[in-house]
């Protein structure tokens, strides 16, 4: 950990309020010596709350903001009252360089207006995106993207997402040279739709950077740990991604009912019952917890709404490693690579 | 049941092999007093077949192929060989009328390909879709469409779509008024892409239709059972689809890897038996088989490739009650209501 760094948390996002929030900045606290903290909120009520944290007290520094983002804001109404509420403030805070990141559990749509109107677009890339990691097989979570920022792609915008997943995976999943892949609705070289076809031929003259490109992955092959890194447009990542998470808590949901079916269910699950916790624990999205805007100038991560104190320190330690491994640098560097070699 | 109806049976299509579709076929007739069967594939190994089906042989014919559509093989390279192999002679017995429907178990883009080919798009439709049933939290299977047949949409396509999937739930899932809702990466009037809103807004304007326009759904919220009729493009769809497949299997492979984790596991496991095999029951692809293409002249079934007798039973079935409903009619009767309406 640099000593120095500074990370903003929007203290008042998220659908748990401000005593979880304060509760995962000082369990990450207690795992990161040396790690600061920018409170972004109602100063009193994060004083009131900072009572019962003494180690994260002397830590942190408390920003005032008045107003807060509401869950069901429109962004656009969001954007227009930056300057006073808990969200916009923490932005702003990475904007003047007085914090290495900004984490917020808040309203997503607002997040990414308010940051890329904020901290703006990297100079070699077109458009940002918002990757995710999900819960896999493999011995590692698979890093997706995009996943709403951009409901219409060009090929060029999947390669540069391709690119800063890749960096993401290095930095979020100690991978040396993830594996890389276009979700697509076959595997043959001729499947879908133009845009991939043409990003996948793209991808294969990028033999040079950090990436093993794979060529296209269905979504059946999502979750089994072959692929590090997806790539897609935001609409259809949008729809794999809560697909995904529908899906679970369905099965979820069945498997409760069928346990509560009988008697002999009952005791079946109660005696079972670790090997269920194992499951849950393995799917709970707070151990997954931290999507990352991709792609500004500035670093962004936005926590689950519904996260609780392990999911929010799970999001925090993300952000601090990706201070820490500088993901914005590599991401300009691997892309002036590409570029280099394709012109 | 009409007395008279013929369903052709693609005998040798499927991973399973002929066995498997026969005893199917043998299952679906014990179920349907009076229904006839055509089926197609080699003489000597149907006939041979039959010997263990004695009901079925009296309630069919087999009309020869000497050929068989590869499950990998190109949908190109299939069309060249429709007039010699079960699947092609399956269906051109529907074109020709000798049959009501044509089932298979056979490669999904082949038989999309030679139905497209030799029934041609019905009149009133631009493009055929395919569409699917999925278990769902709700009363009913949810029907989703398009799965694939068509990359890329146009909102008229999507409407059509609505349109087709409304009668098909109407028929397979016995609703008066199924519930219809577009996939979107969010539920507010301005989520989406243009295509996706201006389908939205031709599809508000039919509330004379037999269905219930209920907006936008995203993909969490597939298998709560509040929408009957899930429309999207086939690039899309084939995701969502595929990835709740995957996520089910990836879900139910943690479940058994923790079930396994331990001795008590093992025994609780063991105790409550019962409950996951409900589960399994509910999830079971078998219990949901049978997609078909909507919108051609001529009804088409395409029955999983993995499914066992049960499935292929199931299939059948469902392809029996769209010829006893008129599903085709029904599909013509609704679009040229909305399109009166639109004019």
């Amino acid at each position: 950990m640099t000593g120095g760094s500074w990370i903003a948390i929007d203290a008042m996002g998220g659908d748990k309020g401000l005593e979880v929030m304060l509760a995962g900045v000082a369990a990450a606290r207690r795992r990161m010596e040396g790690q600061r903290f920018l409170l972004v909120g109602d100063e009193a009520q994060i004083r009131a709350g900072l009572e019962r944290h003494p180690n994260l007290s002397a830590a942190s520094e408390i920003v005032h903001a008045p107003e807060i983002v509401a869950s069901e804001e429109k962004p656009s109404a969001a954007i227009r009252r930056a300057r006073t509420t808990s969200m916009g403030i923490a932005i702003d805070l990475v904007k003047q360089g007085r914090a290495a990141a900004a984490l917020s559990s808040g309203n997503t749509g607002a997040l990414m207006a308010m940051a890329k109107l904020a901290l703006r677009t990297m100079p070699s890339i077109d458009r940002p995106a918002l990757g995710a990691l999900m819960p896999s097989l493999g011995e590692t979570d698979t890093v997706m993207l995009d996943l709403g920022a951009n409901a219409e792609c060009t090929a060029r915008n999947l390669v540069q997402f391709a690119v800063m997943g890749a960096a993401y995976a290095r930095t979020a999943l100690d991978l040396e040279r993830p594996r890389v892949a276009l979700l697509n609705i076959g595997t043959e070289e001729l499947k879908g739709n133009d845009i991939v076809r043409e990003a996948a031929q793209l991808l294969r003259g990028a033999s040079h950077l950090p990436l093993d490109f794979r060529g296209y992955i269905e979504g059946d092959r999502l979750s089994r740990g072959e692929i590090d890194v997806v790539v897609c447009d935001g609409f259809t990542g949008n729809i794999a991604l809560k697909t995904a998470e529908g899906t679970a808590r369905f099965v979820a949901d069945l498997l409760r009912r069928a346990f509560q079916s009988s008697i002999r269910s009952k005791i079946g699950f109660l005696i079972s019952r670790p090997a269920t916790d194992l499951l849950r624990h393995h799917l709970d999205p707070n151990n997954h917890n931290g999507a990352v805007f991709l792609g500004l100038n500035g670093l962004v991560v936005k926590s689950h709404g519904g996260a609780n104190e392990v999911g929010v320190a799970t999001a925090i330690g993300l952000a601090a490693k990706m201070v820490r491994e500088d993901l914005a640098n590599r991401i300009a560097e691997d892309l002036s690579n590409f570029e280099a070699k394709a012109a």
